[in-house]
């Protein structure tokens, strides 16, 4: 049987061998959120890139930069990092370039020997269930966390993804079963179990209760997000 | 109102400010559950130490050593991690030095800036409990974890603590809010939730059930254990 394993923070990711493993990257608030709802809306691509300014020179190359630190636009990015900008296909057949606070570095820590490398969120999660049951690789969830810390909107993407898989896949890993009794518990109301959270109060200090609701909203979409040659792609 | 926070690993504890907070460090099976066994049957203190050498080199200057590596007893040591080997005041009035394979290590990383470190187990929960309750300080647990990953048991006692200090303390950090959510969900039956945990099943493997039993008994002896000058001792 494939098996699941959950890594609940980047710093963290030296512990897990990646070698042919399917990584799913989440980050809830918002980057893998985001990224999911560009692509339903039509985004030709998006380059998730580390710093700010090999960000911000790719406005000299075609794409459209979106900038987020701390949960804030970055000064001088026409995007930060809130879904609903890219709703009724704002972005149709644009190139994105992308850097965010957790997200994008954590993509970039999902390489080494990874097969392949998914984004995932709660707007496309049983498209990304219906996809791993067709794939032969065992899976590790990669959370972003905050600024390397655990962080609980992660955490209960991955027990959701763990609670989707847990038919078809081996799940005897710790943070596997400690993130899918966390989801269980509190399916029902997710927002109201959010609140309590640091990151969800960060947010909602920049007045975006909109994107929170939306980011905690299941199965908007359809679809399947995945990094191809450093870009991220919809799947075919 | 004062603090709690959860450090799920030894990993992460370089993201803690540890300055001034009192840490408690976990490691329910089994170093720290032997540690409060040992001084309940009246042992005069433990040293802990981080290698197998040093520990055993305290042979020659009248400790007792214990030393344990991936769950069995390291050779040329008397004693193991079991607490069991403890009771009965087997080891009354000794000083031992002991080395364990994640244990002795979170206590190490627990020193930077700390006013004070603990090792709690569920076996003196309350006895914890009411201590930090008398205390000014801002608490962090700090799980021990398994070589540097999140483990279930470890971070099921971190939720009880918080949880029994929930009260008297402000927990908004995501891993202590987890945790708690965590043990509430599973306390009725702590046993079969950890049967599927990956260290539960490494212990089975060597046969030591009676251990994971008694490490899982909550509130058996009313002490305190406490580092002092870089051993370990009662609580006067």
């Amino acid at each position: 049987m494939k098996k699941i394993e959950v890594c609940l923070s980047p710093e963290l990711i030296h512990l897990y061998d990646l070698k042919d493993k399917i990584v799913v990257v989440v980050d809830i608030f918002r980057a893998t959120t985001t990224m999911v709802t560009a692509f339903a809306n039509d985004v030709k691509s998006i380059l998730p890139l580390s710093s700010l300014e090999e960000c911000r020179a790719m406005s000299d190359h075609g794409y459209i930069i979106a900038g987020e630190r701390n949960g804030q636009t970055a000064e001088g990015f026409e995007l930060g990092n809130s879904p609903l900008s890219y709703l009724n296909g704002a972005y149709s057949e644009k190139k994105i370039a992308m850097t965010t606070t957790n997200g994008t570095l954590t993509i970039e820590k999902s390489r080494k020997g990874s097969s392949e490398i998914l984004v995932g969120a709660f707007i496309n999660l049983k498209s990304t269930v219906h996809y791993l049951q067709t794939q032969g690789n065992d899976i590790l969830i990669h959370c972003a966390g905050w600024k390397g810390k655990f962080n609980l909107e992660d955490s209960l993407y991955a027990g959701a993804l763990v609670d989707g898989l847990s038919e078809s896949h081996d799940y005897d890993c710790d943070s596997a079963i400690a993130t899918r009794s966390l989801y269980l518990q509190n399916k029902h109301d997710l927002t109201a179990f959010l609140q309590q959270a640091s990151h969800a109060k960060r947010l909602q200090n920049h007045n975006i209760e909109a994107d929170i609701d939306f980011c905690l909203t299941m199965d908007i979409y359809n679809i399947v997000v995945k990094v191809v040659d450093g870009e991220l792609v919809k799947n075919k």
